[in-house]
């Protein structure tokens, strides 16, 4: 199969957070060995990931530097963390395959995803970015340089934050070469971040935005825009939980696009963590891709072959009912 | 003609060296223009890059925000700013393209360049880098993360800078999947600052090293990669001089390799500036490039048919002679 697999930015640095050098890397190494598996069992790779953690001290640095060195946009330190993450992800998994006597390119792609101008996201921002401010910072970074900035904890005196659009990713605008890449063999990183988030002007161009596409409905887009068969998510679950840490708490194994949809709609998948995966995967199979799957990021390679995580395929129609789902 | 072309990092962060977002655009939207004009000429191009001021701003960056934010060592920077002016150039490039209706993919690629840990280099480092130190933050610096300091002016408070080594580039790790880029007919940003320098340890398994590989050097590395015709270098300079800023001094139309080498031993070039770009170009033609050619950023694609620039092709071999050159 043509697999996508996202992973989380958390997952490439580390239950401490604290963006070390070393720590990213033991994390890279381990998120290898996953891909080096799911390689072996037979599968192509288009991998993506999250970037929270990394632009998260990206914007950090740019605050405390600010009167040295001009700070860069944010939709410009999403494209610094492309880099930074492709770089530790393609070196390690082309050791892990020389380790395994596996040729295969490894590349990242600097990718761009396309966004709405008019999506209804930018009139409303909410994802907080970057570092907490105390009131009287917040007020100046505003006036200065235009941020939204919310409250988001009740009280402390750094309580506020940035907050930006998330708006819907609508396409790949590096497709074409990635999948150049794929057929060729080549094992991709691509997206990193929910990709940079641009949008056109009335002639086409291009222009970057400071939003945060969400990682894993960029992915969807992603697999799309690859043919992929299957979107594999990776997370630090086993499994989708329905009243996930309420009396009653259970995995789910399986589920249909509509049964997705009707515990989502039931409020059973947060929309800050488990929504977005749910949805990225419901959206995958109703789009035509055969098996959206999301695990534990130690067990990928495992998951793909129905053997943890839970599996999201299409609704069946009455012909195939009763038949074994693809994968 | 397949063209690798080699852009400064100066020109792509203004005279000013402000890292100024909006500056940075204005810079890659004129190197857009340029690379429009080779597009339109019919000629394939591979655009590489330095990154001088922009890993300046980001090692600055990493030291004055070092209590807050763990620093990423200078590898990691390297790639951060391969994601940054990939991002910048792809979508501006694309934009043009755009403009007049040439469809064609635009895509950077995350480049490692193999370096050899044996390298003389490593015993001498010689590059300076990042922020000037006075001699106190200099001694600590060296001591907590052992730097090698350097005094680079003879007075002044803050006289002192790290240096790095900066050794031979041997190989481009993704030259494969930039080849089937290059191939497919994809413009390619690859490479950019000289590459992400790693050493092979014993099993082939790649590690970073804290070096600076000369993005002129590099990208003759990535012209014999891709198997191009021409190695386009360009820079602030109309042509390569003879008695630079001396009496006597005169500009040169074109030169042999072995001309080049001459000229060169005789101190012409200075190692800082004009060294490495004929080197590039000699070693260029020297193994098998038909081209090597020296001009103004404002002046590509004029360069290219012989109308602007100084033109490096191999030694004629006596059958050869008096045949007009490539190009």
């Amino acid at each position: 199969m043509r697999v996508v697999v996202a992973l989380g930015g958390n997952a490439l640095d580390g239950k401490t957070r604290q963006g070390v050098y070393a720590a990213q890397v033991r994390n890279a190494l381990a998120a290898s060995r996953q891909i080096l598996e799911i390689v072996k069992a037979g599968h192509q790779v288009v991998l993506t990931h999250g970037n929270g953690p990394q632009v998260g001290n990206l914007a950090l640095q740019q605050e405390l530097s600010a009167a040295d060195v001009p700070p860069q946009p944010l939709h410009v330190l999403d494209s610094m963390t492309q880099g930074q993450i492709g770089y530790l992800l393609q070196r390690e998994i082309g050791n892990a395959l020389k380790e395994c006597s596996i040729a295969r390119p490894v590349v990242s792609v600097v990718t761009q995803v396309l966004v709405d101008a008019k999506d209804g996201a930018f009139g409303d921002p909410t994802k907080p970015i970057g570092p907490f401010y105390d009131q009287g910072t917040a007020k100046r970074l505003a006036k200065e340089r235009g941020y939204v900035i919310r409250r988001v904890k009740p009280r402390g005196a750094r309580a506020f934050r940035r907050v930006v659009p998330s708006p819907e990713p609508i396409g790949i605008v590096e497709a074409g070469a990635i999948s150049t890449l794929v057929r060729s063999g080549a094992i991709v990183v691509a997206s990193g971040g929910g990709g940079v988030p641009v949008v056109p002007d009335r002639r086409g161009r291009l222009r970057g935005v400071d939003a945060v596409v969400d990682k894993d409905l960029a992915a969807e887009k992603l697999a799309e825009a690859v043919d992929a068969d299957a979107l594999l998510i990776l997370t630090d679950v086993e499994k989708v939980k329905l009243s996930y840490g309420k009396p009653g708490e259970r995995g789910i194994d399986r589920m249909t696009a509509t049964e997705a949809r009707r515990h989502a709609g039931e409020g059973h998948f947060p929309a800050g963590s488990m929504g977005p995966k749910v949805l990225a995967c419901v959206r995958f199979v109703e789009r035509g891709g055969a098996l959206g799957v999301i695990a534990s990021f130690r067990k990928g390679a495992e998951a793909l072959e129905g053997g943890s995580g839970t599996r999201i395929t299409a609704d069946p129609t009455p012909r195939e009912k009763g038949r074994k789902e693809p994968g």
